[in-house]
């Protein structure tokens, strides 16, 4: 104590990934822009911008007609530089996309994959998805700058290790990364699904909403925070742990986590599917309890909505506790009928404090399947660009120089 | 979308503040250091690293014995340039404190101030005491380089003005900074005080551990979050309200909030204290619930465990959701016993995941009492040396030359 005061850490550099962005985001257009913008000399800036311009990340676009002498020029970012992978893996789906470095969709697929094939199964399987799209896009492995990837479990984020996932039998503590870059020599990162998801709806549709929350009502039920327009993970990557708070003590609400009365075990798709099952429905997964709702059966439209006043009573517990300006609603339960939504608002409304919901919305997913390639996308694109090394893969490993 | 990321906005900018924090914390100690840290021209480091000697903020220090020629200097923080003023302002009660740039103490006081009197009364009384312990402090009025003060009620943090705050009568919109500044030219910063107590705590004893959540057991329930090292607000600054989480369906436990069952109104000190008066025991307040327990009374002692699990169960949510690392308990009822925390630790370790709760400490508040102008002073001069104008108020209004 009293030797400093810690506070707010900001690094006290600009880093060439910097720059970069400067010029993506139309903030800079000229060398005298950067330098102003930046305080770096404008040496620096030059010196910089020729590694940027050589690695081809920059290029300088003619303003307009030249009027005779040097044309004038603007610096602008070459989204074409290269290309990333976005991953979205599921219990027993999987959705994989190709995209520039503006995070513009080259190529798409999605399919069955059954994450409980194991980690070198499902990664060589992705893999070999990967260097198809490439293809089809006209890329090649080499204009890999990044790859991003989302698993149904929690995942030690700065690893890429997932840590005792429920759902995905032989993957606990295996270094996804490696795997990965036995076939991309590029960073790779890993992260829970819901947070990529939350990561994709923000970019997409709430850039302006530095706090939101995504809630994934599937076979279970899931949520990604992001706050200050990031990622928000917590201590130990485990933040947004929603499923398994407690909401009654009915014994037979048993949870797969081990507890009684959790959320996931009395509102999640598996639990409305256990409920139409004990009234003689046939009802196994969250995708029966959908088309049942779809045909306007009456039992499974009550019991969504049920489900939604409960879900609603541990959002507005969350809302009081992080007052986030959006919550977006998504997974197969929530897309299925407003009946969801229509409960949680009910509860959210009624029991969070005034101004905690004042301007509260409470929205469905924009991009539906879509949120966890579109989140992968940004996670990586945004750490290659915003690295010190952000040159590293694109011509032999030049680093900064000052 | 498509036409830029958006992404983490970090700045791309290296301010005076941010030289005068490499300075303090030890980061550079020569011009050299300063330039190759930042990336910044020697000529830029020069010109700002003067402005920032001529405003006393930081001086050329001797670095050992002259062996001859010019001795050998090393840049310092002037700690002693100005001072700040930290306010915690209670419900009945009243700390001040006169602090370094360093936030060390250099003269405070305690007492009683009914927050009810309304802002004219509190703020004049408050300033009076300001200026007594500056005269104390050997300091005068043209020290103050910044206000901070927290209140017992939710503040739009923007302009330092109180939101219908339940127990301010008179202090709804009104702007304190307003106030405040017809005493002193200075930035002044107003917050919740649960916020300033997180921010305090975690300054004090807890910078490795940038989330944490501060929990305030006295008449009512309140927390505060530190998330990546700062305090978080939430989109509407109403973060943190966990005293309104509904924890039962009880038609007794009638909440001031207007609901019923909020964990306030089972576990707080108001609470427990009616509770008592039920078994005809005479206790009006939190400190009368407190002076039974320190008597050893078993009523008492069973009351506040009991209301320690019930916190624990609504703790243990918020354990899931936002994963910090440690929880620290403060306010009177934590303080009064073990019992409390005891209570706390066993439902937050039952109920919470294992991956959340693998490193998860639950402490005792390490500052009690003071950690409203711990935090309240961390908040203010954390502002001052971050803002693009640190010269300001120093040498009659220099800003930024890059």
């Amino acid at each position: 104590m009293g030797d400093g005061l810690g506070g707010p850490r900001a690094s006290a550099t600009v880093t060439t990934g910097e720059l970069l962005r400067l010029i993506r985001d139309g903030r800079a257009t000229t060398r005298a822009d950067l330098a102003s913008l930046t305080g770096l000399a404008r040496s620096t800036v030059g010196q910089r911008l020729d590694a940027l311009i050589a690695g081809g990340l920059v290029y300088e676009a003619k303003k307009g007609p030249s009027t005779g002498g040097r044309p004038p020029t603007v610096l602008a970012f070459n989204e074409s530089a290269g290309v990333v992978l976005a991953v979205d893996l599921g219990a027993t789906h999987c959705r994989i996309a190709v995209a520039d470095l503006n995070n513009a969709t080259l190529a798409e697929v999605a399919g069955d994959l059954d994450i409980a094939l194991g980690p070198e199964k499902v990664i060589e399987r992705v893999m070999r998805r990967c260097h198809e799209l490439l293809k089809l896009a006209g890329r090649v492995a080499a204009d890999v700058r990044g790859v991003g990837l989302g698993v149904p479990g929690p995942v030690e984020f700065a690893s890429g290790r997932p840590v005792s996932p429920p759902i995905m039998p032989g993957w606990d503590g295996v270094s996804i990364p490696e795997l990965v870059r036995k076939q991309f020599d590029a960073p790779v990162l890993v992260d829970n699904d819901v947070n990529i998801m939350a990561l994709g709806e923000w970019w997409a549709q709430l850039r302006d909403d530095p706090d939101i929350l995504f809630i994934k009502v599937g076979t279970g039920i899931g949520c990604g925070i992001v706050a200050g327009g990031e990622i928000y993970r917590g201590s130990q990557g485990a933040a947004g742990d929603l499923g398994h708070i407690q909401v009654t003590d009915a014994v037979d609400a048993l949870c797969r986590c081990g507890n009684v009365g959790c959320i996931e075990a009395v509102a999640g798709g598996a639990a409305i599917a256990r409920q139409l099952r004990t009234l003689g429905y046939e009802a196994n997964t969250s995708r029966d309890v959908v088309k049942l709702v779809r045909t306007g059966n009456t039992d499974a439209v009550r019991l969504v909505r049920t489900a939604g006043r409960q879900l609603g009573s541990v959002l507005a517990s969350a809302v009081n506790f992080f007052n986030p300006s959006v919550i977006v609603m998504g997974g197969d339960i929530a897309h299925a009928h407003e009946q969801l939504l229509a409960g949680v608002r009910e509860v959210v409304y009624q029991r969070s404090l005034p101004l905690a919901t004042r301007h509260l919305r409470i929205l469905r997913s924009g991009l539906g399947d879509r949120a966890g390639v579109t989140g992968a996308g940004v996670m990586v694109i945004e750490r290659i660009l915003s690295s010190t090394d952000v040159l590293g893969g694109m011509s032999g490993g030049m680093t900064e120089t000052a």
